[in-house]
């Protein structure tokens, strides 16, 4: 069942302190280890037994033979040089970040064996409070192996998400990047667009449709700000493509064209459906 | 208890179907009798106890004291000279349509005691199968009488959705028409747009946060071309609204504004959360 004697996950909220509990449940580590700027946050993962030891240093992380990145992409990117400063030799290193390319250009250069992760779970919510253990069963987690990446690392990372239940997908981190800007980054761009403009004076009147639409928009703002400025150049381009069709939409209900909004109405809601 | 003699309902899919089970659970009318051009929702309708009584033909509300319009906006247009026809003096008309200036302005011209209502209840979902007698509970209900509104026929149909649970408010058309615009119409057409340019070989990847954003997007076709065509100049102001904001957060992403991006991220997150 085990697969590593230490993990130390560096950022334990939602996605790292459930990272820690579902290792731990399965039984894939002897021990977790986390590492947090804040000591509540250790408290809380240590009470929930996320973690068996917490740190606010770095140093904590040495004898561990995976480290996982589960923090914003631009701590991901501060912290690499000093984690690699501190591992021991043959340890693996993966993060959890929501935009690859940058990720993996610069951890590949630091780093001998790295891995790039992106499970697709989560929510709008953030901490660990949220975490539980089985966030990541049946999900979905997209492995993004470069050119430079270790075969053997890449088979390890590969079993571990698989034994957290999680079905595993590998993309390169340019396609990753670009599939979702589409799937996960417009949408948030949209949602909090939205909210930015509905006058004050008219949420009261929101109903579900404008609740559902804009959950994601609640999602915790440096974590957003820094994926939006790590994958600019597709969601740039996602959100030209999608004004093109807003475009199209306007000028039909200018024009009062019933039979395109309707076909257009029709397909958004066959591949509704689908999803 | 009892508001009604007779009322009568014209369409019994999602919500003329729960303002039917709804009305009969409250005991608020004698008898329900359902209009609608399908056997079959006739049959089912009957089956849940939606309406005691149901026919394809309009003459069967020639003796209902309340005549309540639950079908697309467009067919509400069409059928209401026919309903004129029939209905005995005295009769209150009232309807559940989406947008509510066009509505108000034709109906008050055909009816002499037209009360336009739109209860914010419903969701993506349609048909009678949808259905059920606590939808509109703790909903909000609004009224959008016009200078030309009985008043006693208002304050009756004020009495009909407090009875059923729901909170009214007052609005006018036109207003009703503006803040829909923002807090229902606009959200739909976003969702509409986007699901239209995500490429389809992407929608496997998709997040639990594709999938609330969008929804809305399995809407019934018809109904919503209809509403949208109904509130064309309220929905394109919204769009323009919205576009110049798009344009805002795209040149802060393209000039990696972290400051300005943060600071819109910001705001959305707290409106998300105070909704």
């Amino acid at each position: 069942m085990r697969l590593f004697n230490q993990v130390a996950i560096i950022g334990v909220g939602l996605i790292g302190g459930s990272l820690g509990l579902s290792i731990k449940k399965k039984r894939l580590a002897d021990k977790v280890i986390g590492v947090s700027r804040h000591k509540k946050t250790l408290f809380l993962a240590k009470k929930s037994r996320a973690i068996d030891e917490g740190a606010q240093e770095i140093k904590v992380i040495k004898d561990a033979d995976l480290v996982i990145f589960a923090t914003p992409v631009n701590t991901i990117l501060k912290l690499a040089p000093l984690v690699a400063k501190i591992i021991k030799p043959g340890c693996i290193v993966t993060d959890v970040g929501s935009t690859k390319k940058e990720i993996v250009v610069k951890l590949d250069k630091i780093f001998k064996q790295f891995v790039g992760s992106h499970p697709l779970a989560g929510s709008e919510k953030r901490g660990i409070l949220y975490a539980h253990a089985d966030i990541f069963k049946d999900s979905l987690c997209l492995l993004t192996p470069s050119k430079k990446t270790n075969l053997a690392a890449l088979a390890k990372i590969k079993k571990l998400w698989s034994r957290l239940g999680a079905k595993t997908v590998i993309l390169s981190p340019e396609n990753h990047d670009q599939v979702l800007s589409f799937t996960s980054h417009l949408p948030h761009i949209l949602a909090f667009a939205l909210l930015d403009i509905v006058p004050a004076r008219y949420l009261g009147f929101a109903s579900s449709g404008l609740k559902d639409t804009t959950r994601i928009a609640a999602s915790d703002s440096q974590l957003w700000t820094d994926i939006i400025l790590t994958n600019a150049k597709n969601i740039i381009q996602a959100i030209d493509l999608f004004e093109g069709n807003l475009e199209k939409m306007k000028k039909a209900i200018r024009r009062q064209d019933r039979k395109l909004l309707f076909k257009i109405l029709k397909k958004a809601k066959s591949r509704r459906e689908a999803l």
